[in-house]
C-alpha cells in the first residue's frame, strides 16, 4: 500500500565532481540522509532541483538507484521520470518502480506544445505502464505547457493511477480551482517556494520543496504552525525564511542550494553547464540570508 | 484626526434610471443604510463598481456629495476620485474633502501609458492639494498601469498622506514584498475578491469589496475568523463564499451587484452602455448562488 | 459621397496654452495647415496623438469644430469620437457629422472589459446614429480591449457603415487575417509607426501616423515608392525614417510631435498632466534625429 | 571556404518506422533528393521539424550521418546541433563537423532559463569547439528563453563564427532591431512562415522552413519575387501560401509536414509521442490546401 504523501516533500540535488562531469554519488548520500535526519515527511528525487533533465539515461538511472538504495523507504520516496518521449518516460517510470520507488511525478515535459489530448494519452500511457502513484506536475515555467485545472482534474478521473496534483504556477487561484473543482478529493500540493504559506492556508496537503536541504527546521515548523492552526505563528514563521525562499528562487534552485550546500559543509559541485553555479557575491548574500535564520 | 481604515471596506454601486440616463439617488441610499447596517467597517463610494469612470463631471459631484452625506460619518468613507488628468483628480479630490470624505482612494488612470516619474508627480500632486489620507491603488486589469511595489514605496515615502496601498493584481506575492519591504510598516489592502483568504492571512489590514452589497455577513464572518486565529473556520467560510466571489469578478462587478440588489429587492437599474446588464441566465445562476448561501 | 481614404492620414496634436490649461486654437489651425501644405492624403483630429482623451467635452467639441473648419475639406477629415460611454461616443459621432467630418474613427475605450456582444451593440450603436463612414480601430496597448478579427470582420458586415479597419496591435499577421478572412474586400490601415513599410507590402490601404507633423516627405515618399513596386528605394525610405518612428512612438506621440513642432518654429504647449513634455535630452536626440532627416 | 547561406533553406523531417520506434533512414534519403531536385538553396538536418529534441544521441548521430552523406554538398548544409547541456552541444557540433557539414544552427535550449551571462558562455564553448559558421536560432515559443537582439548582437561580435542569426519570434521588428543595430552587417534569417513575405521585404537573407517539403515552387517564387522586386507579384504569390502556412505551423510541423509527404506518395511515419500525427480531418484539410496550390 502507498504511504500517504503530505508535510515537508524534500526535493535532493545531483551532486557532481568538480568539473562538471562525473556523478559524486556518496555526496548524494550525504545529502539524502541530512534530508531524513532533519525530518522532511518525504524526499523527491531527479526532480528540476536534481537537474534531471540534464543528465544522461545512465546517469539518470544511476542517480535514481542509489536515492532510492539510500532512502531506503525511511520516508515515502517520489521519483520524477519526465522525458520528452512518451517511450522514454515510461523507461524511466519502470525502472524506478523496479528500484523501489514509492510514487512518481511527471511533468508534461514538451519541445513541440502539446495539445490536451496528446498531455491526455501521455499520462494515461504511462500510468497504464506502472502500478505506482503518479503526481501530476504542472509548471509551466519549465516544461512550456500551462494545464488547466479542468484537463488535470479529467486526467486525475480517467488515469486510476494519477492520485496527486502538484501546482507550481505560483497562482493561488488554481488552488482554489482543485479544491472547488475537485471537490475536496484531490489531494494538490505547493511547488511554490514564495507561496507556501497560503499554500497550506488554501488547503495544500504538502509542500514540494528544496528549501529543507538547507532550512528544514523553518519549513516543517511552517507546516506544523498551519496543521495546528497557529496562524499568528505561520505568518512570522513564513515571513522569516521568505527571503531565503525568494533568494533560491531567484537565483536557481540548483545554483544556490548546491551553494548552500557547501557553505554547511556538504561541498556538492556546481549545477551543469550552461547553468552556472552561484557567483562570489551571490554567495556572500546566501551565507547572510542562512546566518540570519540560525 | 482620520479614523484607521481596517476590516471589510464595501464599495457603493452607483443606481441608474430605468433608462441607464438618470441617477437614481434614493437607491443609491438604501443601498449605502444596507451596507451599514450589514455592519461594513467602511464605505468606499465611486470605485470601480460604482461606474466613476463612467459619470459625468456633474454626476460624479452629485453622487459623491449625496454618499457622503447618507454616509454621515456613520463608518469612515474613502472616495475614489480617480481622473485621467491630473487637473481633474485634483478638482474631484478637493471636492471630495469639502464634502467630508475620510479618506481618498487614487488609481493612475492612464490613457498613454505613464511612466514612473510621471505617476510620482500625480500623487505629488493630488497629496499636496488635500489633507486627507490618501490609499493608492494599484489595478493593472482597469487602469493598464501596474506600479512594481517598489514605486508604491517610494511613493508612500515621498507623499505624506499617501498612507494605505490597495492591491488588486492578483497576484499575493505582492502583498508579501508590502510586507517585507515596508517593513510591516505600510498598511497594505486587499482589492482581489478571490484572494480574500490570503491576503488577511499574508497581512492585509482590510478588504475592498462590492460583495458585502450580497454576503456582508459571510465577509466579515472570514475578517473574524481570520483575527481570531480561527484557521479552519477561516478557510471552510471562504470556500463557501467563493463561487460567488468568483461569480461576481468574471461576471463584471457593476452587473452583478446590480442584479444581486434587485434579486434582493433593491432595484438599482444597469450598468450605463456599452456594459450590459447580466443577462437572464446569469441572474438565474446568481439566484441559485445566493439561495446557497442563506 | 464619401471621399476614399488612403495613403498618409496624418493625425493632430491639440495644442495647449504654455500653463497647459487653455487650448491654443490658432497653433491648431497653423499645424493643420502645415500637414495639408505637406501633402497628406487625410487628417484625423482628436485621435490618440490628439489627447482626445485628456479634453473636456466642451474643450472636445471646440477642437472638432475648429478642425474641420479649418481643414475646410482641402483633404478628407476622419474625427476620432471615442468615448467610454456608447451615449457619449454617440453625442460626439453627432457632433462630428454636424460640424463636417467625412468619416469618424471609433476605438472601443473601455474601463471595464468589453465582452464581444458589448462591443458589437457598441458600433451599432453608434452606426445606426450616423450617417458617415466609421473606421473602427483596434488597440489594446490604449483600449485595453484586444479585437480579434473575426470579431472586427463580424461589426463590418452588421453594421453598414462600418467599412474601414485601423489595426495598431503591432503584429503584421493581423493585416494578413484582415486581408485573408475579408477576401480582399475590407480595407485596412496600418496604426503601428515601425510597421509601416510591412503594412503597405502587405495591402495596408493607409498608414494612419502622427509622423506627418514632422517628416511628411519621408511618409509620402514610403508611401508613393511602394505604389510604384520600387522595393528597395521603399527599403531604403523606411530605415532612413525608422529612427524616428522609434523614437516618437517609445517617447509617447503627445510629447514627442509636440516638441518637434516646437524645434521647426511652432510652439505648441505640452501634453497635459499627468503625461510629461519631452524632457531636454529627449528634445536634444529628437533634435538629432530630425536633423540627419533632412 | 563556407557557401554563403541564403534563399530557401529547407527542414527535413526525420522518418520513423510505422510504429513509431526505429528511424526509416531510406525515406529520409528520398525526402532529402526530393528538397534538393525542388531546388531549395540549402538543407538544414535536425531541427524543430527534424525532431532533433526527441531522438537519442544515438538515433542522433545516424541520423546527421546519414543527412550529411545524402546531401553530399550538392547545396550547403546547416545541422541543429543544440542540447540542453552545453557539453552535449560541443558533442554534437563536432560530430557534425567531423561528417561535413558547413554550418551549424544552435538553439539555447533551457530547463532553467538561462541568464544573458550563461548563453554567452554556451555560444561561446560550442564556438570554441569547432571551426564551422554558426547560426545562432531565437525562437522562445520551443526555447523557453528570448533573446533580445541586443545579446544576440553581443554574441555575433565575441563568438568569431556566430555569423548568421535566425529569428523566429514572429515580431518584424526584430529583424528591424538586427539590420539597424547590425548596421546591415549581420546577415539575419527568418524562421517564422507566416512573416516570410515582410521578412524579405525587412531584408532577410534567408527563410529556414519546412514548407518546401510541399511547396518548394511557391516557396522559392516568392524569394524570386522580391529578388527581382516585383512586390505586386510577391505578394500575390504570399497570400496564395499563406493558408497553407499558417496551417503547418498550427498544426504542428512534424506531423503536418509528415501527412503532407504521405499524401505526395512519400510514407515517413508520425512524430514521436507523446506528438500526434495530423488526425484524418486535419489530412483532409491538408489535401485540400495542397489541391488548391497545385
Amino acid at each position: 500500500m502507498t504511504p500517504e504523501i503530505h508535510g515537508i516533500i524534500g526535493y535532493t540535488i545531483t551532486p557532481f565532481s568538480p568539473d562538471g562531469e562525473g556523478l559524486d554519488l556518496p555526496a548524494l548520500g550525504q545529502s539524502i540522509d541530512r534530508l531524513i535526519d532533519s525530518g522532511v515527511h518525504a524526499i523527491a528525487p531527479l526532480g528540476s532541483t536534481g537537474e534531471g533533465a540534464y543528465l544522461s539515461d545512465s546517469e539518470w538511472q544511476q542517480v535514481a538507484q542509489y536515492s532510492l538504495a539510500q532512502i531506503d523507504r525511511r520516508v515515502p520516496s517520489i521519483v520524477s521520470v519526465s522525458d520528452l518521449t512518451t517511450a522514454g518516460a515510461i523507461r524511466r517510470a519502470r525502472f524506478a518502480q523496479a528500484h523501489g520507488a514509492d510514487a512518481l511525478m511527471v511533468l508534461p515535459s514538451a519541445y513541440w506544445k502539446l495539445s490536451p489530448a496528446e498531455i491526455r494519452q501521455h499520462y494515461r500511457a504511462i500510468g497504464a505502464a506502472v502500478d505506482l502513484p503518479i503526481m501530476l506536475y504542472n509548471n509551466p515555467a519549465t516544461s512550456g505547457t500551462d494545464l488547466p485545472v479542468e484537463l488535470i482534474l479529467q486526467i486525475v478521473r480517467e488515469v486510476d493511477n494519477v492520485t496527486m496534483v502538484k501546482e507550481s504556477t505560483g497562482d493561488i487561484q488554481r488552488m482554489h480551482q482543485l479544491q472547488v473543482l475537485g471537490e475536496g478529493q484531490v489531494p494538490f500540493y505547493n511547488g511554490c517556494n514564495p507561496l507556501a504559506l497560503e499554500a497550506f492556508v488554501a488547503g495544500a496537503k504538502g509542500w514540494c520543496t528544496a528549501a529543507p536541504n538547507l532550512i528544514a527546521e523553518l519549513n516543517l515548523g511552517l507546516y506544523q504552525a498551519v496543521r495546528d492552526g497557529e496562524l499568528e505563528q505561520a505568518r512570522a514563521l513564513f515571513y522569516r525564511q521568505l527571503p531565503l525562499l525568494d533568494f533560491i528562487l531567484k537565483g536557481g534552485l540548483p545554483a544556490t542550494i548546491k551553494a548552500g550546500l557547501g557553505l554547511t559543509g556538504l561541498p556538492v559541485g556546481e549545477p551543469r553547464r550552461p547553468v552556472f553555479g552561484l557567483d562570489e557575491a551571490g554567495t556572500e548574500r546566501l551565507r547572510g540570508l542562512l546566518e540570519q535564520l540560525r
